[in-house]
């Protein structure tokens, strides 16, 4: 079964001027490895014309998917849709669809130029329903156009797993363990090496005020059985070092 | 005064796969902001060699620092100074400080395989001290190595500050309002026009159950005076149009 890969954009200054806290990508990543697609990059972005278009040409070339989030709002710093439709060489223009939805929507004489804006899109893009404030995002090609603000974005991307090939999903098993890292290092990467269809990633917590510390092993990948006898061999061998371990 | 930029590359499976939501771009973009240096684009990447490679040697070259989170630790996955070394072309070897610090560290016999790994750098690194755990970052050119373990990584960068160029601070102000963005998006594009060092964005906030929301203008730039001005612009406007404002 071959990878299906994607790449999140974030457009947004108030993400890289630390204003915002993003968890957009983490609730992407999560729903995507649930439908066996790998989050393969993320970049964030300045909400700068050249930035986003360059970005995305590079990335929709190169993933199955990208998804954006920000921009697609009724203000001058919105201005992610205009981008996509440069980058794709198409014309920018109100959608009827759309226009009838926010037209349907607002009371008579309040569709003023602000919402209209947001009825602008690529031509040849598909609406993405918003079931909590209306106004759509959209998808063009492998380009899937989202807004940034969580709650509202999180309600669309039920419609958006409709649209995207699915594949085994990506699961994950987690043992922790009351050793260092440095002293498991060793045996996991020589079972990192045996098993190349899981991927084992290692993850140091610490409680400096506690003065108590582990590691999370997680091992992950598509393939349950082969995750369940990395995830053995990998208790056995702690238990060897002298460490306890929990399957979390 | 000219712009001191910067990226940050995170660099972890950890963050791709969801497992764990990042924190560390807000805390470094804080930082920054506070330096007058602005945080351009930020990337996350998995740990894999040739990306992290062709990353670090694109954003090196086109902002004038650089900062790296994650992938320093003992294991088999943290590549990170293998793939820093690589990409500028240097040797990786055994850091003589670093390991004179581990070696001090811990008890004799207990300076194990995985924690020399830690103590391995490209040719010419200067360390930035661990105050936590020990096993330091390093930085190179205008390439800053953290971990990525927030609180370890926090404790590190106060000293990373010392190294740094720093400008007039970014300072922000926030204008909140009652009113929807649709409505105000032609004033405060007006008023963006007028004022090109300041940069003015609108975000939105919904609370969907208690059906309330409302929209934050923040300013920003470095300019106070500046700033303080189009504050009071944009609060007239938004009066104008019988909303409400509050300076948050």
């Amino acid at each position: 079964m071959s990878k299906i890969t994607s790449s999140v954009i974030i457009i947004g200054n108030e993400i890289l001027s630390g204003r915002t806290q993003d968890i957009n990508v983490q609730f992407i990543a999560k729903e995507l490895s649930k439908q066996g697609i790998s989050l393969s990059e993320v970049r964030i972005v300045p909400d700068k014309k050249e930035e986003i278009i360059e970005t995305l040409n590079i990335l929709r070339k190169k993933y199955d998917y990208v998804f954006t989030t920000g921009g697609i709002g009724p203000t001058h710093d919105d201005i992610t849709s205009e981008c996509i439709s440069e980058a794709l060489g198409v014309k920018y223009l109100i959608n009827q669809e759309a226009y009838e939805l926010l037209k349907g929507h607002y009371p008579k004489g309040e569709l003023n130029e602000g919402r209209v804006k947001m009825t602008k899109m690529p031509k040849g893009a598909k609406l993405i329903k918003n079931p909590l404030t209306i106004a759509p995002g959209f998808y063009i090609g492998n380009v899937f156009v989202l807004p940034g603000v969580p709650t509202i974005m999180q309600s669309m991307f039920v419609e958006v797993l409709k649209y995207l090939k699915f594949s085994k999903p990506i699961t994950s098993q987690t043992v922790h363990t009351n050793l260092f890292e440095s002293i498991i290092a060793k045996s996991l990467e020589e079972i990192q090496r045996k098993f190349e269809d899981c991927e084992i990633g290692s993850y140091p917590h610490f409680d400096f005020t506690k003065k108590i510390g582990g590691v999370n092993i997680v091992i992950s990948g598509k393939n349950v059985s082969n995750i369940k006898t990395a995830v053995d061999e990998i208790v056995l061998s702690i238990h060897d070092l002298g460490g306890k371990t929990k399957i979390v």
